[in-house]
């Protein structure tokens, strides 16, 4: 079960119906997933903001990066233009170019982009080469073709699924997570979705209960000069509230607020980014027609508040959701991550005034 | 009593001697306070990172800007060279340039700087102008430098004292606040000490306890248009590990990191920053001789984990501490701002676990 | 004479009537200017991109900073909203606090402003400390309120006025400068202004012409490591054209390659800040109103071209129209500066086949 | 003949013996060049800034957007890190994911990397879909390792090779260009290499002299809305002065004042990135040693004037020169380029006073 069906609840905002990304009307979620032997644990998750060619249809969007340990491909592009044009996908790191390939591909599937000679992919990563043998490079573009096909709608799988399969958090084992919040009408009554990929260190807590010291796994419990290097988050902010690429970039900001209540410390070795991207129809920037200005419709800055409190607590929660959903796995060489004991976690909760 | 005197633990790491920047050797703190009848309640406090004249001994130094709805002086320059050349003031927001002439005459003040034309002073402010009658603009130079004159090392005086006088913090009274971190033996042994000028709002946890929630006091308990803007948070991150300025820039990114586990936001109206400073002297960046070459010394960035996780902690209790020293005050045109009911928070925390 | 009136010709499109910023509808400039025996030459200049209350009528702006070795008030927050909520004043270094107090009061003087608490003055700066006795801080909050009073539209002084009483350019006598484009109607007819205070180094070019080498005074004649530090160039852009933040930023980017044609090259101990503001009504960011939406109508990326075109070249005359302006000045403890020595120059200009 | 062999002089400063990126110590550069019927015309160009294994022996390196509508990939980590670790590929847009896969095959084929995980490989392009069917996607990451296997010290070659073969600059044809310079043994003796691959759009001037317009060839000849994209420019930037990555950005932004000096304007759809490297030995980030702390001696930023001017003029004559070598293309669907004009060129510079 999902932590807020077990009873752990996060932040002050309601929930989306799904508590997921998908929750955002129009969002989809595809995973493709490797799980072969102990050697390989791989996969890649494509996230489609809208359905139908969104390389016509570009997207309001802006890239932060937490810390910069990482090979996300698109940063430079969405960053002075503002806009994202293909989905985004999630993969390891040493597979960035063929999700780049697939997105490549992609685009020039569709008819209308028959004179597209430019196309910025953007495709983030996380190092799952603890528990996969990530020299080999077994993800194809294809694969990452396939995660894009399988996109859809409705409830996303967590856990140990497409670019989750091999990652590690916060000493135990990680994957993909999701969560979302709802505002008030009153507020706009827009929806915040969140998708992550867990696979990063620091001292675990969950809904404020230091778990991670009470279980005695955590980065720091050791302090010696060998804690090592540890992983990455991937974290893709969706919302249908209407912002451009200025206050998108601030949204994605407030994700590393989120990633910081799980414990989270963005570390030397890692690779935090996170991708917003607003659906709403008045903010699209379709090029297509010959008008040389454009008109648009956005939330003023001063309504901001309650879709920062949105991305944090959605983020925090997305997390945490990868982590009850993850499942022990032995991996490369024999290397083996146990999942978060939920049993124990829970317990602690109860310790300590969370759980009744 | 300090949080911590009363059981509160916070992060995983331990604290200095006295729990406070000046646990940096050599950092000094000054105050210059004004509470006055009903309508004035702001002040200036100094934070001097080394004695003597800093302007022919500049400090590696980088400011992260948070949110950046806020008036700091001195950015520009600190991120094109990378260096400090003044004390670090923080004051209100509309007495910035007071403290920017205050750092002009202290630094004339040194005979040695006698053909000095430029003087690049950080002025850090918030708002206090719900408690404080800002308009009237009431500090002088002359009251910033005393708060220069004022600084010494030692314990830090928290709470409603200078530029805490009059500020407001997760619905709290606000104010100074300070804390700091030792690195073990092994991980080199630095201090890493934080100073905030707390004025800021959100969801008030305290040490992962949703006090705010339990209290009913909190930025989205009405979810209503009208929540208000609030303030910024300044924060002053000093440490004897040698750093240079790309690296001092990711120690500032994590302060803000642990205000996110205050349950700040970093809300639109929120201006930001985290000034951050190495006292080493490896890394000093003394022009003075006529060397081409500056040779430097300084941690390699596989070293910056636990770092972070000190700037991190040490953040977040500084929060937490502001808020526990701060006490109830009554402002400008009536209006009154609570203290933290500390008895009360004492006893939520006990029922979350937290405390015996 | 201005350089154009000489025959000299920047660039391929054309100016606008006055070849000032001030072609820009509704643009106000005002010097305050003290030439005081030989110690003081110093100023203020100010620029008003709309008359009226411009903290009720926010504008879209941005600040590109070329190379920050300078004390700029009011980037961050230009930076997080992307908006101009005061005149800009350019000035002195030591002199930035007197404008803020200046704007500040400028601000709370408009009846309507009577709750604003927080107000973010823009006051560019260059070291005039060469010809002037800038560590007397001469100029005061007074002064630069009589700059702003002193602003109209029409022509606007160049040379040795308001903020370029004491500069010094390429080797020769710098101030102030101005200059504009013109659109096509098919490509929206707008207008584009600059404005600079120009007190940089290099070796100077007139319309591609190696004057500073012909005249033997350029920064690297004397390949010496005594070549000393010089200053900086503020330049503003104004442009009627609809234009947000993200797109302003980008103008201001180009004013840096305006520069560069002159012979600038940004150097170590310049600060080089580019101010850039859009005055258009469907653009503005008034939240006075009550509306969570705000609408605007921009002009699409893909027509910036021909305004980034008009931003380099109004710049580049810009600077060569503060050269041809200034007078020879002798000032603080005797140091004199020259004039660019107009009459040799076009001699050189028609050697070059740049003048018949 | 390369322009300065014909007389044309840029700048102020000597250049190195072979006027090329060469010149600084241990640099190699590699083409792999098709030319391949009316229909191909692309390829990679491969910058060894060290030979051997630099991901054990990783250097300072700085990236500078100047436009970035591009696909460059390794962005983030250079930005956070400060250090290169791979060699540099130029390639056409949609063959970057094959660069990337060739550099971590290159890396992964030292014995002493066989537990590397995780490279960050640096990949420029342009787009030469003008007169290379891109959409073919030609390359593969052999060819790539190709253009690395054929790097190699002394003469660049320049024009239409490598990653210049289909590209189009300042209506011409452009291509691969390259030029040096030696500081004064005074200011340190270093030499300063620049590479470009010129693609991109503006009004051409060849040493001041405005070439574009006398031609009648530029991109504002016909002010009409269709004046259509252009394409970038890709600047690498190698010195053997000792700089870390802090003053790499800096030298990196003046590469962009020198593409100002051609004509260039940084168009709305132009990728215009600069890499810049140090090769000193003084400030390598090897950190496969055993110590916490690394030495370094690095030259000041007071020394920096004289370099930023070198990188200034080397990128100005590296763009030149490409001009100059590059030869008249016939490429897919017909669409032909024609190589500057180089008899014409040099009568107008003669009319120009440029040459004798």
């Amino acid at each position: 079960a999902r932590p807020r069906e077990l009873g752990i609840k996060i932040g002050v905002l309601p929930t989306g119906l799904l508590n997921a990304i998908t929750d955002v009307p129009g969002v989809q979620v595809g995973h493709f997933t490797i799980h072969n032997g102990t050697d390989d644990h791989t996969g890649a998750t494509a996230i489609l903001p809208i359905s139908g060619n969104i390389f016509q249809d570009k997207l309001p969007a802006a890239i932060f990066v937490g810390n910069g340990y990482g090979k996300l491909a698109g940063y430079t592009q969405v960053e002075e233009l503002g806009s994202l044009e293909t989905p985004i996908l999630l993969t390891n790191t040493l597979s960035v170019s063929k999700g780049m390939d697939a997105l490549v591909d992609y685009t020039f599937g569709f008819a209308e982009n028959k004179d597209v000679m430019s196309v910025n992919g953007v495709v983030g990563e996380t190092n799952d080469g603890g528990l996969n043998d990530i020299r080999k490079r077994l993800l194809t573009a294809e694969n990452m073709k396939q995660a894009i096909a399988n996109a859809k709608a409705g409830k996303v799988a967590e856990g140990n699924v497409g670019a989750g399969a091999g990652t590690v958090c916060l000493g135990f084992k990680g994957g993909i997570g999701t969560s979302s919040r709802i505002l008030p009408k009153t507020l706009g009554g827009y929806t915040v979705g969140v998708l992550v990929q867990s696979n990063f260190g620091g001292v675990l807590q969950v809904a404020g209960v230091p778990v991670g010291e009470e279980l005695g796994v955590h980065k720091f419990k050791k302090l010696l000069k060998d804690y090592g290097e540890d992983g990455s988050c991937m974290m893709v902010v969706i919302t249908d509230a209407p912002l451009t690429a200025k206050n998108l970039k601030r949204l994605a900001a407030r994700a590393m607020l989120g990633l910081a209540r799980t414990g989270g410390i963005a570390s030397n070795g890692s690779g935090d980014y996170v991708i917003s991207v607003s659906t709403a129809t008045s903010v699209r920037m379709n090029d297509a027609n010959n008008e040389m200005l454009r008109e648009s419709k956005e939330l003023k800055s001063g309504n901001l508040d309650v879709i920062f409190e949105a991305v944090i607590e959605a983020t925090e929660e997305a997390i945490i959701n990868s982590l009850f959903a993850a499942e022990t796995v032995t991996g490369y060489k024999g290397y083996k991550v146990e999942a978060l004991p939920v049993a124990e976690t829970l317990q602690i909760l109860k310790k300590y005034g969370r759980l009744n």
